[in-house]
């Protein structure tokens, strides 16, 4: 069983990132056939960067690695789900637990996230 | 704030759905701006459908519809997470609690979702 990658978008399937501790979702990426394989062969996340056009092993510059525990294919095999532990507690490039840090208000929204590191101490670019 | 159609394929944003109580992702859906508004307006899960081309109104032949509870949007404002309560106790057609009822194993994969329903007695086609 494997998702069906020729059926998606440039042979890209969405992957969603669980925390498998607490089940936050953490963010949603994308992954083609070479990194899913990758993440089965190493137990950490490799996701395809669609705006570097190349693979992205998660973690490679912050060290803020994802360790598979698990992987699930939906209904149609077009989506998956890791399972994954965060290493530093953060998933989020701007430092929060999670990508999905802002709620929706009907006033516009409010911070909800955990924030984990300042971006400006992890990433020097 | 609200999420940034305009950057998505097709203007289609994806849309991650977790349940309320357990945490548990049901299912990997899309939207686009017109089932954002409605799903707003009436605080029910409207998704877009790219097979049918039109609205989806989750559970309008089910009587499966997911009440929301809460609106997340990611970094990039390219995703969307929806905190719902799923009526009925399914949110797979297959009649499964979620999507991703299919665990990868190395043989091939297994079984671990809970089925809630027979979709053959839910569905009359």
């Amino acid at each position: 069983m494997r998702p069906d990658f020729a059926k998606c978008v440039d042979g890209l399937v969405p992957v969603i990132a669980q925390d498998v501790q607490s089940g936050d979702v953490l963010m949603l990426a994308y992954m083609n056939e070479a990194s899913y394989d990758e993440t089965l062969a190493t137990g950490r996340a490799v996701y395809y960067s669609r705006s570097r056009k190349k693979l992205w092993r998660k973690g490679e510059e912050s060290g803020h690695v994802q360790k598979v525990d698990s992987i699930y294919v939906d209904c149609d095999r077009d989506t998956i789900l890791l399972k994954v532990e965060q290493i530093g507690g953060a998933a989020c490039h701007e430092g929060y637990k999670s990508c999905f840090f802002r709620k929706i208000t009907p006033e516009d929204f409010e911070i909800v996230g955990e924030r984990v590191f300042d971006p400006k101490e992890v990433y020097q670019s």
